[in-house]
């Protein structure tokens, strides 16, 4: 053990938040905002292994706090699925399938729209990827009929069909919703196993396993499911779901894949207690989509700006084409970084500081006060020019 | 999505820790009790992804709050790594190593203590394990020198040395402290790299991964570093870091292992905040081996009680043989459970119920009177027969 500096330490005492009090445009940030319940729950359970006091071996067995009936019962009726596995998130789900179900050196198929962590899930399991395109700008529609061509590309050139098919639902940076059901309909057809990335969809909006006719599906607690990082989870539904969850030939109640056990600790506890709000506010999915709707109509009234990807809106995440902020950035004395001043000056945060000429942005659960905030404060900046 | 009751939902609603008060015995809780400084940083940056409001696409490279800092530099410095990682835990560590350098097929060696997770971790990468055995019964000492041993056999065997040794530090059974450096020396002779698994020793006690001349060693934040779960950390040193840490041929600044980024969200916080008390404690360690020896010493004045394990004790993980509460199982009214009801009339856990014959505990962090407490507890106990 090397000294470790006065002052070195003192950096990491009392760190804040700095973000507080702002409205916060980061998709990534506005679905596990924590619930009131969780909040209480995170100072009843924060300590280490907290939730492992009545553990008999398997983390998803406990009874107290009631895990085993919220993982076996609770979450697999909330997505339709067979089963449901807790997992660190969503990619550690992906990898968790690839690495039960397709061998090393096999080809998935995947949409162009993917999650850089598909990808990088494929690589740690030596998969190659053959991607479905989108019909690019401004679309970016993914042609879900091109999961066929691809299938069977696949079986030409490697003379085997690929070892899964991979659709994000929606995707994270245009927010448009496939139709998962018709590519669930397609790789059924061709015996292609299905997984789906709802990672920006399970805890916002209704899934269904079943109804998307898919083998897979993976979730996000602290992307959609108003908990802690890091957690998510997987949904399981059919044959296959016996190789993922094939359990230890050593130890007979321990989960191969999980590696034993899975996220023990505090980010289950807020993905618990906030459940019982998460079910409710997934009902009230078309408001949110009415509320989009109405920020990019508002937005698009300025000159120069203009949502991209699939119209109208089906989501809260949207990308938008902002060339008058990128006009006025050419001559305004901060540069690139004047829009991320300008909107922090009317405390709204979430778009990367540089950033001018497109962003993404969510307007999940604000209210119509807080979306008119954000809209004068963009007719304001706009106005600089 | 199916319908999902409300009796069902209100036993989400308000779950209480129902140990809070107690003096808890068990080894896996008492490392990880946040100190106040983490206590206050977990109502700051309790919401989900929280950590990464500006992030420029890798965790461990966040300047605000100074995850940059302390991964890249404190870190190193605490355990004497060239470089660390963070991690979902322990485990998630081992398999991260295994899964960079070892063949599927080949075959590693580990001691007969290693926990289970490493049997798991090495069950998912396919890997053989072929264990150094230890004494058994009462002391079970793993004797290091059979790792040479164990190591020929492998190459004559497989043709090929093993592609990894194991060796556990303590192991979480006896709390027995084997010479690690000793197992550096002999890998270092064959070639082969070697592993600790450190998950009772980082944060408890000061740990040198270049003194232990070992390639690898893993610690456990929600075990030892006073940390939230889940989260654990990877120390590296040599030639092979950069196999585990090579990055994707795709997205050039995300490490293939980590999936991009590991523990994104409070567990972190917790670790970084609980730091600068984590550096000041392993400084105290004599003080909690003191304590272990006085409480064994104290406790095995009752008739029927002996510590198994290498004694004097080491380490504040402990494991006791407790023939005297097993003869008093057999005539109570309360059977098997007798103890665990005995100890929680008088404020204490960590005792799994049913359990007489022998249990495993830690006095890690108690005070001589809450010592004191446990051990006439155990007294008065023991006279119930």
């Amino acid at each position: 053990m090397a000294e470790i500096g006065e002052r070195e330490l003192a950096r990491l005492e009392g760190i804040k938040r700095t973000v507080k009090g702002f409205l916060n445009l980061n998709p990534i940030q506005r679905g596990g905002i924590l619930t009131p319940e969780a909040r209480k729950a995170v100072g009843e359970w924060a300590d280490g292994y907290s939730l492992c006091d009545f553990c008999d071996g398997v983390l998803e067995s406990i009874k107290k706090p009631p895990i085993d009936e919220f993982v076996h019962e609770t979450l697999p009726r909330f997505i339709d699925a067979d089963e449901v596995r807790l997992t660190h998130g969503a990619r550690e789900a992906k990898y968790m399938v690839m690495h039960a179900i397709c061998k090393p050196g096999s080809t998935i198929v995947a949409d162009s729209n993917a999650h850089y962590s598909t990808h990088v899930a494929a690589e740690r399991n030596k998969l190659l990827i053959v991607e479905v395109e989108n019909n690019n700008y401004p679309e970016y529609r993914v042609d879900v009929e091109k999961y066929a061509e691809r299938i069977e590309e696949v079986k030409e050139k490697t003379g085997k069909p690929p070892s899964l098919a991979v659709i994000t639902f929606p995707d994270g940076n245009y927010g448009n919703l496939p139709d998962a059901k018709r590519v669930g309909d397609i790789c059924s057809e061709y015996g292609v196993p299905l997984l789906i990335n709802a990672a920006y969809a399970i805890g916002r909006m209704p899934v269904s396993l079943r109804d998307l006719g898919a083998d897979f599906v993976v979730g996000s607690g602290h992307k959609s499911m108003a908990s802690s990082g890091p957690i998510g989870i997987l949904g399981l539904r059919g044959d296959l779901s016996e190789q993922v969850l094939r359990k230890s030939s050593e130890y007979k109640n321990k989960e191969v894949e999980m590696l034993g056990c899975g996220p023990r600790g505090l980010p289950l506890i807020t993905l618990m207690a906030s459940f019982p709000a998460v079910y409710e506010r997934v009902k009230h999915w078309e408001g949110e989509v009415e509320n989009a709707r109405f920020f990019i109509k508002k937005i698009e009234e300025i000159n120069g700006i203009q949502q991209l990807g699939i119209k109208p809106t089906e989501h809260d995440l949207n990308f938008l084409e902002t060339n008058v902020f990128y006009e006025i950035s050419k001559k305004h004395k901060k540069g690139r970084f004047f829009l991320y001043r300008e909107l922090k000056k009317r405390d709204i945060i979430g778009v990367k500081p540089g950033l001018t000429k497109n962003f993404k942005i969510s307007t999940y659960e604000f209210n119509k006060d807080e979306l008119k905030k954000i809209i004068d404060a963009f007719k304001e900046i706009a106005m600089l020019k």
